[in-house]
């Protein structure tokens, strides 16, 4: 595992302090769906549902011609942006593109900072999720959906130790130097959506369709996002001129490879208190193979564990935290050393 | 029923195509959620759910604390707003805010519009759909979910007359000179979630407290957003400057306007095909009695059947035909009439 040294140079930081205050220049706000597949239902029974309370049951028949699969895209276009390509934004699992939108405390995210340093911003919902919408289940979407407690977000999320929720917000007790905004906790679980743990491919195909679509681009992506990140550069390495993987939980097998992402610099990132999470420490060795294959092939796989960079105190949400500025404007110059901006 | 004249006027027209080329002056793109209660779930059984393909399944405890019935706000505030107040765009039933967003057919849709308008623009996803994310259900939402066929958008959103659907989109005959881009109404359908028959109380709730939260505004509402639409302004006029209601598929019973709207302008709007839809010919008396309870009151409310104003071949899904920008001038000039623009 090679650590890549990091300096914030001051003249980026006042650079970035200045534009904040400035409007953006913006030539689109939009939207689309892309991937998906036409599903049609038959031979299911009717079934009676009761629309009003007190009224009468009606008969409702759940078969018909339906589109599933596809997924949700948000972008907000710049009139000039100063980056070579759009940069596409990743959610993890049980959430939305929201991870990336204003933050739990009301504070600006990295959507609107990597607008500000001159991205397009492509911030998407995956399939089973969100705008995204979600198929019939078991006759599409094969297994039930799965709802993240408080409490397994609490300890996953390394906001907290194991042990440490509690349903009262102001008896709960961060890790020591968490800087998640925990007053604003209950307000960001607001965010979280059922999940599937049988939609992996589905998820995958639409994610490439998504790169066929509107890349060359720069990915970032978070947590489950991770495996669909790495997976969608080696399925496109021609598209994704850049992936930057936050608490990846997966990466492929190191022989999968195969040497063509040479071209495709990847920087993984992660946050503090690994060694108090029995998950995490569980999770990490996959992306560090893949690290260590990517540079194998004589690419660029840079590391960065945020403690060591001295940055302590990010969890799992580190886009949420009170300095996810400047964690931004880490990956923002390395964006723009690995030659990404104009 | 009152008809209002309106003749759309050249300069307004050309104003609009000029601003389209120019970029927006944005001070900010963000989000939030609002509404909802904390909800803790127990005594359910554990579940064994099999995550991979061929693995051992995994016990899933479903028991646990929750956020349920927030709603998710996205919006673009410009740097200088022409619009005195925020522009709350409310979608219908089985849709998210996306109706606003793009249409189907790649064009801008009425976001864009009303941006380049010069109104700070919030499109929400109200309770159970998109990012505000559902609740599991029996337990929290206490019915199933129901999923719209293709066939019930194409008749029932009068794209087509009733037995005219097809699996096949090639063989699609649309009502005669319908304005809905036909050719893309599978990439239309993949913007509907799932609906539930038992959240209405939920969502006005959740709405009431958007209201609370970021008006004094003006509210375009579409469809199942009427209701809600109308009810949140009956229980905030101080806080609802106007109210556009697109096709509402209901409204109160006009008892209860009460006087309270006399300072509230309302807008109705229908588009065409409605003497060919018994559906929309059992929906449109309720919204008719309202207007008239309003006028009654000393109140403005506003009524165009579209085709009765030159303007034909609008089907339910309005904002999202040819002529979308045509009706969106139309509106944008009652509010500047109505004194809503600085």
């Amino acid at each position: 595992m090679r650590i890549v040294a990091f300096v914030l140079g001051i003249g980026a930081a006042l650079t970035t302090t200045v534009a904040a205050a400035q409007p953006l220049s913006v030539a689109e706000v939009g939207s689309f769906h892309v991937g998906g597949r036409a599903v049609s239902l038959s031979g299911l029974p009717t079934r009676d549902v009761v629309f009003t309370a007190g009224s009468a049951p009606i008969k409702v028949d759940p078969n018909g011609d339906f589109e599933v699969e596809q997924m949700y895209v948000g972008f907000t276009k710049l009139a000039q942006p100063k980056a070579r390509y759009p940069l596409l934004l990743w959610h993890g699992g049980g959430l939305t593109g929201v991870t990336w939108e204003t933050k739990p405390d009301g504070k600006p995210g990295w959507q609107m900072f990597f607008l500000r340093a001159g991205h397009d911003v492509y911030v998407s919902d995956a399939v089973e999720r969100g705008r995204a919408s979600w198929a019939r289940y078991p006759e599409i979407f094969t297994s039930e959906p799965l709802f993240r407690t408080k409490k397994q977000a609490w300890e996953d999320f390394r906001i907290g130790a194991v042990g440490s929720y509690k349903l009262n917000a102001a008896e709960r007790v961060a890790l020591p130097g968490q800087l998640f905004p925990i007053e604003a906790f209950d307000q960001f679980f607001k965010q979280g959506v059922p999940r599937w743990a049988t939609t992996d491919a589905q998820t995958q195909t639409a994610y490439n369709e998504l790169v066929q679509k509107i890349c060359p681009c720069v990915i970032i992506v978070h947590s489950q996002g991770g495996n669909f990140g790495f997976n969608a550069a080696l399925t496109a390495p021609d598209k994704v001129k850049a992936l930057i993987a936050i608490e990846p939980s997966g990466a492929p097998k190191p022989e999968a490879t195969g040497g063509k992402l040479k071209g495709v610099p990847h920087l993984i990132v992660w946050g503090d208190f690994i060694d108090q999470s029995d998950l995490w420490k569980r999770f990490v060795p996959a992306s560090q193979r893949y690290a260590d294959a990517l540079r194998a092939d004589g690419g660029v796989a840079d590391w960065w564990g945020l403690p060591k960079l001295g940055v302590s105190g990010n969890g799992h949400m580190l886009m949420m935290d009170r300095n996810s500025d400047q964690i931004a404007q880490m990956i923002q110059k390395w964006m723009a050393e690995k030659g990404l901006m104009r």
